[in-house]
């Protein structure tokens, strides 16, 4: 029931939220239906301004009512009304829409489950593990490669579903030509024994490295190491609690702006989206995902030629604001609101990390957060020009 | 575990910090003593710089460790401990002197975890009852009557505990004289009747009813009746859920500056300290007190020529700022961090209220929060001269 | 034009809004009055709710127009004005009271430009003088000697004018008992030296001998010695540019916590404002004062067995929170918000300082300012119990 | 001296740091250089980390000193070290840019001198002039034409400066392919009477119409118009004051957060900066530009088929976040603070103002600002899909 920050939201509400999408936007569209409680339409709401007001985001923490008992049995009480709406084969064009988004939405929140336990966990100066049985995970130096790619004109995107059979979220579409530059990209990504050296070199002390915006947050936040990161910068806070940091294993927990000040203290810069998923687009999505259970990022032995880990492991920080692609279209009714509304002071992550499902992913998802914030699986992969 | 606001705490927070009291206080102060966990001193500690660091205040809602079974197993190891010490007969002194304040010190927090669950409740849109089985307050009109008093030197405060017998926080004491000038006081608290008068003539619109701060505080938060009033002005919030106003229950849930403004605006003032303290020194501590187990102001049939409900309904604000007596000595050691610390920008309360355990209370008892505080069960009586 | 916090206003405001109140509570009072400049009456406003809007305190800084020739226009046909009122015996006994009080506002006004020339000054990292001519105070140490006073009911304040014949704010009267325990009063305020002593002792680093708000605020702001005192602590920004601090000056620029702390701190404590006033009654408002031209503390020889400046070099800090006299009454009308609607979250100050017309003062007047207000010349001078 | 905001700085610091510039980056170069005030490299320094501390920006406001008459003696002097030092042909390569470069700088703070003066007569209720003289802006409707594009690899912005000869800022380089979509721009700027359409439609009432952070910008400060519209939306605050609005007038002062709900109403989206610079890439510098002296924007008479009003009368929102073209080098040296730093949270505007100087432009020029900012001359042209 803890919510340990207004981006966070305690556990309980992820889980009556999820459900809450299914009853809101699917069951309810039938004439007549009769809500579990029509209270709780406020209750979690997230930010559908479409569907009516709704509970203020910082205040999840006080809903101690519903119990997660209550809660509980919603969600199996919205499973069975759904089953029997599906086996009555009433379900429409738009509601098989909303049943297949909805499944998409509640594996996003499966991953948001994870980083806001671990932050919660993380508040409690006890620093209690989530989970006692996890792997330390493996450890392997392989040294950085880059990858050159010519100018090209480049498909970047995917076919609007539902108009295209494959599910994609809006923000996706359409499908479309960009003319990408000359460039290389890194093999992997950045590692902490790379991102360590960056700290030790005082890459948090030189304001020449960082942007405006990013200097006056770390010098109001005081910040000296990635989140998590012990003052020792050899142990982190992680779902299994403290553990020492593997040299080899992807930088974790990091905001963009810290992403791009080391890009620059690299002499290097951050990749597009572009350069991005024009290196992900032939690859199969596979790697250190949820699947794995490993919950923590981990170094990869080194292969020749390909470019690693873009799948799983961290997400990636990309230089590209999040925007709409030309020709947007948000999802038509309520359910617009779903992603379009965000198109600002956001930046794009691709690539999904050690906490997202391996069947929630493509080579043209976006991830999008603020440029501060550090409780995801963030870190990031390394691009510069083609010279 | 839930805390609606920075000023109130968790009740888990309040079994375990009540016992850390006992542990940190009295039974750590045996050479070689071990605690039951040692980082728990930090988690519970709520004020006292001379024992070391404290988490913060505002962030005790995100403490998901230790688990409420473990506070309670906690509670009851602490207990046999010092049962175990007082059977040894190992305790001196100061050892039967922390026992003793350790047994008002949690008599407080008795009376917030009430007050802390009832504003956590109210925060939840479906506003849950914290019981279902409490009396709907009796209601009688009663006239409002003036007692007047003549100046006087009159004897305040308590002898000072632990070298007199009886117990008494350190800032009622020392006994000494003050001069208390001619004046009248009411009968009985402001009723919800009244006060409805004042809120219909406007009396939260006109800011020459209002202390300057008080008034910036009213537009501020856009206050226009008491905490926990509904809308309707004849309902409002109890720790029974939603229930009607009795009209000539006290008052309840203001803060200073609307207890003042209300007396402003009815051509009277609120009650010194010392007025109060007048008034009640010859009563017995009686009236609608926890023991009642009501946990809501009721109305009490008038009695002639004599101060009613003084104890037990409504805590009353009176016009004293928290001081220091004239030769005020705090507690001895850190424990003087108890109560004389927090002698700034607070008005002292007299009385106790529906929430306050009988035994806990004296004519001498200084209650006191700040200006702004309204989840209190706070209410107030008027003075005003002699004229 | 300058406002360098919300708490001090510009010069040019000072100057008008002083006119502004003969204006508007004197000329206007005549039927058909027509104003200089009717929008001015919201620009120099300070509070009066009672005459309508007023312009926002903190941006009192952007008044670029009207400009300051404009303004001193404005106070020279409110002068003209007011002759012609005079001249002509068109002035009832309300309006000799405006014209008196206004004068007396005046003053109060002369002594907040210097504060809030100095502060703007200060600002500036050129750290530029106010006045290059005035002089170094004198210096000569003098031990601290006490003089005690038995238990006694003294008079206090002052009686009600225009009742009276002699002017005093309505927060000074009635004159009323008060029965002040027995005590010892130091006969000089504490000096540089003195203070430097706390800082070196760590009395800024050390919880316990601050009020819990005190301890907040000098976290929260970094503090670590008086106001205008230079790292070094042995110089001082002045009226008179940065200058050696004269180590038997009276310390300065001390908000209340300070010199609450350092009284504990010194095993003493504040005085209250009564304890003040009875040791000042008899004497003649002498001493450092704005008609001596330092404008600054400054060391005074010692003298045997009386108190010394109790008048003048700096406004004492008292244990006294502002609150109103038994029976006090706020003048009549709108100017009724001149004082009394401030008795809340601030302490009485009392006797002056360097900045202060002599003609201004009274034993019994009474200033008062917020716990935490540093830019007034303001100090402390030390009390006790009788022991 | 006035500072009416954080974002906005007293015309005499602009006039201060426009010299300070020269002085600190192409006089300074020189061995043995001393300058006028080294205190001044602290006061005038804007946001170079690389040249040492700088006195922070939302405290420029109190720079009482040094006065006007000191700056403008500055300003001479400077002027006089340049001119010795170019008549002496001590100049280099670096010294020559920087010279250049300096005009560029001191063009920009023409702007905003403007900018922010009218913000700060605005903040004064009297509303007073800049200007008595200024013409009202001539009014003649013209239907919304578009002009379609079809899919293009587009040459977008400058040749690096210095390596090229004519001037650009680092943040227009280097000129590259980019691939712009088909699309349609409309022929003129959105119009006050437009856009009075959009709020009397509720278009600031209505959250499906904007992002989610420009409605909780809305809702926070209460916006329901364009800054400096008065409340009868019939008159706006201008350099020359209050005055009638011009129907016909492209509407102006809007944040980007307005201009994107505003596109959204009607149907269509802000332009990107390519398409913005396609469109205006042959044409001349020309239209209602600070050299015409109006100071406010003003309707043109309709033409055939060509795009009117792409420079002046209005900087135009675009779609684009404020980013580095790929292979972008900041300046080097300290000069790269510049522009690259600010690569964050703001959108590209282009096309140049009322208050722009003429030679101070060109089609590939990139003015960039925070989404919420309004008190620039902004406006919006509007663009669509090429469907």
């Amino acid at each position: 029931m803890l919510q340990s920050m207004p981006e966070a939201s305690p556990a309980k509400w992820h889980l009556a939220h999820t459900t809450w999408f299914f009853e809101r936007f699917m069951l309810a569209r039938q004439p007549g239906y009769r809500p579990v409680d029509a209270r709780w339409d406020v209750l979690f709401n997230s930010y559908y301004q479409g569907v009516g007001p709704m509970h203020a985001r910082p205040q999840r923490g006080v809903l101690s009512r519903p119990s997660l008992d209550e809660v509980l049995s919603y969600r199996d009480e919205i499973d069975a009304r759904t089953a029997r709406r599906c086996e009555a084969d009433g379900l429409d064009d738009r509601d098989r829409q909303v049943l297949l988004l909805g499944t998409h939405h509640e594996q996003q929140h499966q991953e948001l489950l994870l980083t806001d336990i671990q932050h919660a966990l993380w508040c409690n100066p006890l620093r209690p593990a989530y989970r006692d049985d996890l792997p330390q995970p493996a450890d392997a130096a392989s040294p950085l490669a880059w990858r050159h790619y010519d100018e090209a004109v480049v498909e970047i995107g995917a076919p609007r579903w539902p108009d295209a059979q494959d599910f994609s979220y809006d923000n996706e579409s359409p499908r479309h030509r960009v003319l990408v530059a000359a460039h290389a990209l890194a093999q992997r990504p950045v590692s902490n024994a790379e991102f360590r050296a960056f700290v030790d070199d005082g890459g948090y002390a030189d304001p020449l490295l960082w942007l405006s915006d990013g200097w006056d947050w770390r010098q109001r936040e005081g910040l000296a190491r990635p989140l998590y990161w012990d003052e020792d910068c050899a142990h982190a806070f992680t779902l299994a609690g403290m553990r020492p940091l593997a040299p080899h294993a992807p930088v974790c927990h990091l905001g963009y702006f810290e992403a791009d000040a080391f890009a620059r203290w690299a002499g290097a810069r951050l990749p597009t989206e572009f350069e991005w998923e024009q290196a992900a687009a032939g690859s199969a999505v596979d790697g250190n995902l949820l699947d794995a259970d490993v919950l923590q990022p981990q170094a990869t032995p080194a292969t020749i030629d390909t470019p690693r880990q873009l799948f799983g492991d961290v997400w990636e920080w990309t230089s590209s604001a999040y925007a709409a692609y030309p020709g947007f279209q948000p999802m038509s009714g309520t359910l617009g609101e779903y992603n379009g509304k965000f198109m600002n002071a956001a930046y794009v992550l691709r690539g999904g990390s050690c906490a997202t499902p391996r069947d929630h992913l493509r080579a043209s998802y976006r991830n999008f957060f603020a440029p501060a914030a550090r409780w995801q699986f963030s870190g990031l992969r390394l691009a510069r020009g083609a010279g």
